[in-house]
């Protein structure tokens, strides 16, 4: 009983953070782009009496627990026990503002619930894997924004079924500068300052690209905020400031030590900077099975 | 000023239609499949002072009522003038309950939005191509479910944005042999006896189907709600029945004269009936911009 599936990355330009009693209807309103990298998944489950849960990352075992969560939880109602290797395939950095944990978790459910033949709706996996990113504090809103795909607008907080989306398509590029190695989400969502400021910043620039939405405007505002926060200094701030002086307009990957900018010629940009850098489509699908 | 965009057909097993003063709250609950075939379009915006709408199918001028229709409610709020050439590319047979209409439709309004920098969302979007389909009387659930893409269970009629599904995704082939030349929508559709059936048995079916979603479970749905309503008689209840004989359970397409059939393995398929027959695997993707 073997299925894959494939989430694509998601990367947050601004957020505003919502929390209540109930993991469901926590989450972030903001804004997002899904890219054409991003985690693909293979589950095999084998029925076993003890039944284990195994992780790997691009073939190394790992502990992953947003993903051993998910499987727990799918697995929880069942009757039989099963054996569980998860095996991913991550084509783009962790802990770098890619949403890789609910990417990771998202193609879990989904290549579970055919492996085991569960019949769970779209709505009722990511649900699961919303759940199990707002438990162990690995993101709010990448979710929602990956089953949906495109340029995605988080008008309401909450996992899928619950939260709301605005989908734009767009078929614009998206090249990423790795400016540093990475930013643990959990960490500067536990700052109440740092909430309140993005919180308020958030809001502003979620209504202000409602009212004028686009892939450029998206940019724009993503910088606004990654600045009036604060959120975006040193190497950062400095990568996104040099590329506006060539001409581009750039912004942080919201949490990430990562900078991007939109194009639709990336080959333009790509050597500006010093730093390792990835390519990628705009991807207007959501996550999917395989 | 060019965009290309594809929306995958949508084969409806069953449906309960739901008619009411606003095409937008008009529509039917049900159930379908999306397939990897459907509808390729490509349109080409210019600027020009007596802006003429333009639309061809593989090849071939065609009056297009939908498609035309989806474009000038596009370019009605526009202060400039365009003249636009809608190239379809169909690569199903139309009038065979495959929704080519809402497919060329929801593709031309995708692309048109990205050649002219309309800015405007995919619900936005997908709702002016449902309007145009429920108010040409073509078709009634396709906009939705081929906006979403995988096994569709539309569970509230309406537009994207108001009605609303349960996807599930699958990853099994779609077999469509084509029995007979074709049924025009808007002529079963304007029976009240036949409505009323078609009403009673899609209410049961989708309830029957929610309480234990599933392709397979979908499929012996269809079969019921064709046979009970008196949609499946003649050639198409002949192809059903053979098909069975075989150990296949099979379905009418809503409404064509095809008979489809889902499997693991479509080539055991094919060679059972002699007619023409369509290869397809369900699309788990909803329409998009290429």
């Amino acid at each position: 009983m073997q299925a894959r599936a494939f989430a694509p990355a998601h990367i947050t330009g601004f957020f505003e953070v919502f929390l209540t009693d109930d993991a469901l209807t926590s989450g972030s309103r903001g804004a997002g782009v899904t890219l054409s990298e991003g985690v693909f998944t293979e589950v095999e489950a084998t029925p076993a009496r003890d039944g284990e849960i195994c992780v790997e990352v691009n073939g190394m075992p790992c502990e992953c627990e947003v993903s051993k969560y998910v499987a727990e939880a799918l697995l929880a109602d069942r009757k039989e026990r099963y054996e569980v290797y998860i095996k991913h395939k991550i084509t783009v950095p962790q802990k770098q503002g890619f949403g890789t944990s609910a990417a990771g978790a998202l193609s879990t459910v989904i290549a579970l619930n055919q492996a085991l033949n569960l019949g769970m709706s779209e709505t009722a996996l990511a649900q699961v894997a919303h759940r199990a990113e707002v438990e162990c504090r690995t993101g709010l809103g990448d979710v929602i924004a990956q089953v949906t795909g495109g340029l995605v607008v988080r008008t309401r907080a909450g996992a899928p079924g619950i939260g709301m989306v605005e989908k734009f398509y767009s078929c614009a590029k998206v090249v990423v500068f790795l400016v540093g190695s990475g930013i643990e989400t959990r960490k500067v969502l536990s700052s109440p300052e740092i909430i309140d400021r993005i919180n308020h910043y958030g809001k502003e620039c979620v209504a202000e690209l409602l009212r004028n939405p686009g892939v450029e405007r998206f940019v724009s505002l993503s910088k606004k905020f990654a600045f009036a926060t604060g959120l975006a200094k040193g190497k950062i701030a400095k990568a996104i400031i040099e590329l506006e002086e060539y001409g581009y307009e750039a912004s942080m990957a919201m949490l990430g030590e990562a900078v991007f900018v939109i194009s639709e010629k990336p080959e333009e940009v790509v050597n500006l900077l010093d730093y390792p850098c990835i390519t990628a489509s705009i991807e207007n699908c959501g996550a999917r099975l395989l």
